[in-house]
Formats: structure tokens, sequence, C-alpha cells
């Protein structure tokens, strides 16, 4: 990791450093933190919170959170660090594997777990290997799903943000130790199909699932230019920090 | 089965028997037939075909398919066979248990299958017991699917509508024999979460899952008197007789 970069995130109220050239954490983290519905004065775990993108954006929007991050990347995990700090956000980042976490964080319990897994398989080769492993799967969904629960208090909260295609795997890894499954769809654009799902569901609840309706990102039917045309959602959740609370109290 | 009630579907093109008390089928298996791709020359088997709603509603849509439907209940079945008559649409109608299919069925394989599955689970005591069969689940849905996948040559496609709480259940039953899953939300309003899914499925295929754009039965923001406000696209299906083809040729 050598150049870095200084990304606005909220509007410009969060300043994160990232690589200029690896892997660089987007609106998806965004997203991800915006849907996570922790209160004040609970816990959160990120798995795998890279340079730190969620976890800030999540204890930028709410004050009192105990924020934990765990992070593969030493160097990943102190640019994490690094940015909580310069940013007021008091948050402990871990460097560890998920597959085998830190004693430390084997002794806690979670409300809230939170995590971006991979959005590819292992095989393709990614021109930076920080990069490569923030984007490709080392470590099977499966196994980030079964340590997220390991990692929750029994009624505590996964939320994930993945691609749309995984939707079975992970239903099959939440399966029978989760429930209360709640599918936000995210689409491009109104009519598309969900590039990505926001999925989140409760450790040890049985309550059914429910299938949301789609989040949009952009306004304009097609993509044009350079202008940005977030809707007016999505620009509520990624230049003003508001939650992603589509459904009422069971999403969040 | 007592007093019996003729229906109209597709517009009036079709009038379905139906028993006044018991079970009855209604939009739910008119969006399923729109929902299955068959075109001429294919073979269809409807599972549970009931009174024979959908597999007419397909036949009425789709000249040239040779359709089979499967019915435990002789009742139902004698009126599906009465029907489809009554509306000049070819089909064989079965009396047999999906879950130790008849002899004749079991050395045919289909290009399509469809089902409405009960969306019930046992227990609960409806008054009367056709009604009861159809809307309860003696047979689990899991058997459902399995009967479906084993009826279909390799490459056919299983189309189910369901209630979308079921999704995580039906994704596992597809997996690992199915893959090229689609799923079209059904939500009764813009905006609100999905009540169904139409699930496709093709057999042997490994391509990825894709969860589509909602598809809106009421054009109204909340449900108004007496009047009926479907969407332009929910009259094409219901009074139409349109196709269900939102997503281009991997849903069709």
């Amino acid at each position: 990791m050598t150049e870095l970069r200084e990304d606005g995130f909220l509007g410009g109220r969060l300043r994160i450093a990232q690589p200029a050239q690896g892997y660089r954490a987007g609106a998806d983290a965004v997203m991800l933190a915006a849907a996570c519905p922790a209160q004040a004065g609970e816990s959160v775990l990120e798995l795998g919170c890279g340079a730190g993108v969620a976890l800030l954006c999540l204890g930028a929007r709410v004050p009192g959170l105990r924020l934990f991050g765990l992070e593969l990347q030493e160097d990943y995990a102190a640019l994490a660090r690094r940015s909580a700090a310069a940013n007021g956000v008091a948050a402990e980042i871990l460097q560890g594997d998920l597959a085998r976490p830190p004693a430390a964080l084997r002794a806690l319990s979670f409300d809230h777990v939170i995590a971006n897994p991979p959005y590819f398989t292992a095989g393709t080769v990614a021109p930076d290997a920080g990069r490569g492993r923030a984007r490709h799967e080392d470590t099977p969904l499966e196994t980030w799903i079964a340590a997220g629960l390991r990692r929750l208090r029994t009624g505590g909260r996964l939320t994930l943000i993945q691609r749309a295609e995984r939707l079975g795997a992970i239903l099959s890894a939440l399966s029978p130790a989760a429930g209360a499954v709640t599918i936000l769809p995210v689409a491009a654009r109104e009519g598309r199909e969900a590039g990505r799902i926001i999925l989140s569901a409760r450790k040890g609840a049985r309550a059914p699932l429910r299938l949301l309706s789609p989040f949009v990102m952009h306004a304009n039917p097609s993509h044009s230019g350079d202008g940005e045309d977030l809707t007016v959602a999505a620009q509520a959740v990624l230049r003003e920090g508001a939650a992603l609370s589509p459904a009422g109290p069971d999403f969040r």
C-alpha cells in the first residue's frame, strides 16, 4: 500500500484515507452503515472493516455506539485506526482473521454485526494484492456469516450488503441459526433488477422472511454523462447520513 | 363439493367452474400461467392443478402446448377436465398424489412444470375439506419442488408462485439440482414489500440468481372502496391474457 488518497463521505462530514490504487470502499459501505439499526449504547462489530468507511459512517450517524472492527490486513487496520481518530469516532480496530478471530474478540458478543464481504470468488487475479484480498473471496461467504452469527448475542442483528445473486447462499448460511430475515433489494435504476441486496437477520429469531420494495440509487432511466443523478433517497443516505429504514420496526 | 360457481378469467375469455364454498383459484393462478414461458410444441405439467385455472389460462395464451395436470382430489380433477373441454383447451388431467405420482406420469418428462403450492402450513382447520387441502400444506413445499424437478427434462423450467416469506425454503429445495433462479417479487402496491414471489428455475443450470424489479398489482397508494385499481401491467395479465415477461430472455 503506497499512495493514499483522502475521500469525503456523508457530504464531506467524514474524511477517510484509502489507498489510491488498492481496494476503495464506496457507496456500498455507506449503505451498509445506513442499514444497521444500532442505537446509542449498543455494540457493533464490523467483519472485514477495511479502511473503516462503514464503521465510521455508522459512528457519525449514531452517537454513543461501541464500535469494533476486525480486519485481516494490518495496513488497512492501521488506516482505519488513523481515520477513526482523525474523525473523532471512537472505534477499536483489531487485526485478525474472521475465520480465527483473536481471543480478545472471542470473549465478546455484540448487539450488531455488519459486513460487506468480497463480491468476487477466488480465482480472478487482481493487480493489487490488497485490492485482491478485499474484493475476492479467500474466505467463503458462509464463513463470514457463521463468524458473524457466532459474535452476536441472541436477538442481535447481522446486516450484510452483497451481490443479489448470492441470495441463496446467504439464506442457506443463515438457516436455522437466524430468522426475521429482511431483504432490501438495491437497484441502480427504477425497474431494473437488483444488483445488490442489503440483508438483515436476527440470531435465534423465527419471524418470517420479508422481501422489501427496492431501494433505487439513480433517478434517470439510463446513465447519462458525468452528471450525478442520485435519487432523493440515495442522496439522503450517501450525502446527508440518513438511516436506511424503508420498512419500519422489523428492518430497524 | 356441492354448489359450483362459474368464474370468468382473462376478461371472460375463459369460464371455469369452481366450488362456491371451497378453494377458489384467482389472480395468483392467472399470474402463474402468465409467467410460464412455454412455447408451442412444448409440454407443461401443473402439480396440484385444482379446477384448472392456471393450466387453462396458459393454454388460452399459448396455442399448441401439451398440457398435463395432476390433482389429488378427484372432484377438482373432474372439474378441471370439464372446464378444459368446455373452453376448448386440450389438457390431460390425472388424479394422484404428487409425492407418489401415477406411473403414467412417471414415464414422462416435461419442458415446464408449474405449481401454486398451498400457502399455509398444516394445522389450521379449514371449514371445507377441499378448501383445506388446497390451501394447507399436507405435502411439504420441499416435496412439491422435488416432485417438479423430477418431472422436468434437463434444462426444463420450474415456475412457482408462493408467499414471499417462503423464499428461503424454496431456494434451499432447488439447490443444487436447479439454477438460473429468477425471482419476481409481486407487491400489492408500489413501495410495499412483496406478498408473493413468482420464482422460476432451470433444472441442471448453473447461471446466477436474479432478483427482478417488483410487479405491482394495484395503482392506488392504498385500498379505496370497491373500485378496481389494477395497474396497467396487472390488467394486461389478468384481463387480457398477456405474458408476464418483465426481464427478457432469462425469465422467459
